[in-house]
């Protein structure tokens, strides 16, 4: 199936994902709805990971925390499988990735608590409505994504740098967009950075952690967003037993309306 | 000391609590910082707690949790202490209200965790810069505080109604609030209803739960906002062997500037 074909309802986007027919990022596709990571964790963890994300509101904005053992979404998505409803998943073992299913029932747990979080896939759309047209949306590249030298606050164990994404902006729109993504709290809001990327840490533009790279154009300036990742990264250096994430860009889609965040 | 003369600076006003020179409602006096509110619970039920927060950030907003056993505000007031730095507080015993003391260092415990919520007199301030001129400012009188029929999201054990706050508002003046109070999302944000007080089950306005009441003038609505009371409530069901509150209306004042909320 290809990209123009898919169906934009997310109820049938979460079908096609349980079905396994497609496996590929959301990037660029679902953006009029709520897009979200998942980071699943043992229950022994889950207070001092819900705790550091309460310390790190930009990085890990918490959407829903399902109960322990409980797989199936109640508010994002009701009825949605946590454990089939994203397209491809990355499964952890003792800090290591050992795996990247297309559905994890086979490694769900009665312990493991799940953890939805914001994603800047969910102002993709607001931006295109702004008309910001940066050079890297017109090629259909992944945003790319680097790890900071920003420290999060760190609650017990917890604690790491912060993850970025990095999107170019013509320099007369770097205030639209940080104007625009404000009004986005729980997807990361506005950036964390505008500029020189050796600021925060960042040498090398041309090799980030994930996604990218992407060039950035004459008259265009880097902008940096908190990113979801960050969670990620953090539960890993405690080496849980077991972490179930989603692929990076291979997103959750949510039955919200994108353009309805930020208004409650 | 009366009103006029108190000094402005959150350090200093801490001083006072802390020296017991300050024993009033902090109502309408510190409206140019962050207020916020305290509810400190053993480390048993932090974690359900937290969660039940997360599930309801309107009425439960929280800013900062400290680490079990410390008393040591880290972020919204570096070096302030929770057990002393309060007007008065809340002592409850099994869930019953057992004392009402300026200073709970005697009853503090290395298990309690401290959670500080928003608090709707952060956006006082704001109001009054937007002109907005209800009535019930302009006497001085404390805001009313309703247990409403809107439902909690539950989390395990913690459940229960939201508390609200209410202000009437001239109806010329309803939307430029919403509009206001909007931009403090960490502290209520918008209004969770206006008007029909029965609606959300409240059957007397002149009987509030508590401060006020206040009454509606000629051409004014009452407007409703989620009020930081609610967390309380909702732990003191689950009767703990003790959980320690501030009192209503003598806030824990912070050093961030109000007018600086909503804008990261």
């Amino acid at each position: 199936m290809n990209r123009e074909d898919v169906p934009k309802n997310p109820r049938q986007a979460r079908e096609l994902f349980r079905a396994g027919a497609w496996t590929e990022p959301t990037t660029g596709i679902w953006v009029d709805f709520v897009n979200a990571n998942l980071v699943a964790v043992p229950q022994a963890m889950a207070y001092e990971f819900l705790l550091f994300c309460q310390r790190n509101p930009k990085a890990c904005p918490v959407l829903e925390v399902l109960d322990a053992g409980d797989p199936i979404v109640r508010r994002l998505a009701p009825g949605a499988d946590v454990r089939t409803d994203i397209p491809r998943y990355r499964v952890f073992v003792d800090g290591v990735a050992v795996d990247e299913p297309t559905d994890v029932r086979d490694r769900w747990r009665d312990d493991l608590v799940a953890f939805l979080f914001g994603c800047s896939a969910t102002f993709e759309r607001a931006f295109e409505v702004a008309g910001i047209r940066p050079s890297w949306r017109l090629d259909g590249k992944r945003t790319p994504i680097y790890v900071s030298s920003i420290p999060c606050e760190p609650a017990g164990r917890m604690q790491g740098p912060m993850a970025v994404t990095m999107r170019p902006i013509p320099a007369h729109q770097v205030a639209l967009a940080a104007a625009v993504t404000s009004r986005f709290p729980r997807h990361h809001g506005a950036p964390i950075h505008v500029g020189d990327p050796s600021a925060i840490g960042i040498t090398d533009l041309s090799a980030p952690g994930w996604g990218g790279p992407v060039e950035i154009g004459p008259g265009e300036v880097p902008v940096f967003w908190a990113c979801g990742v960050t969670p990620q990264l953090v539960a890993q250096q405690c080496k849980p037993e077991i972490m179930i994430t989603q692929m990076p860009g291979h997103m959750f889609i949510a039955d919200g309306l994108a353009a309805r965040e930020g208004y409650d």
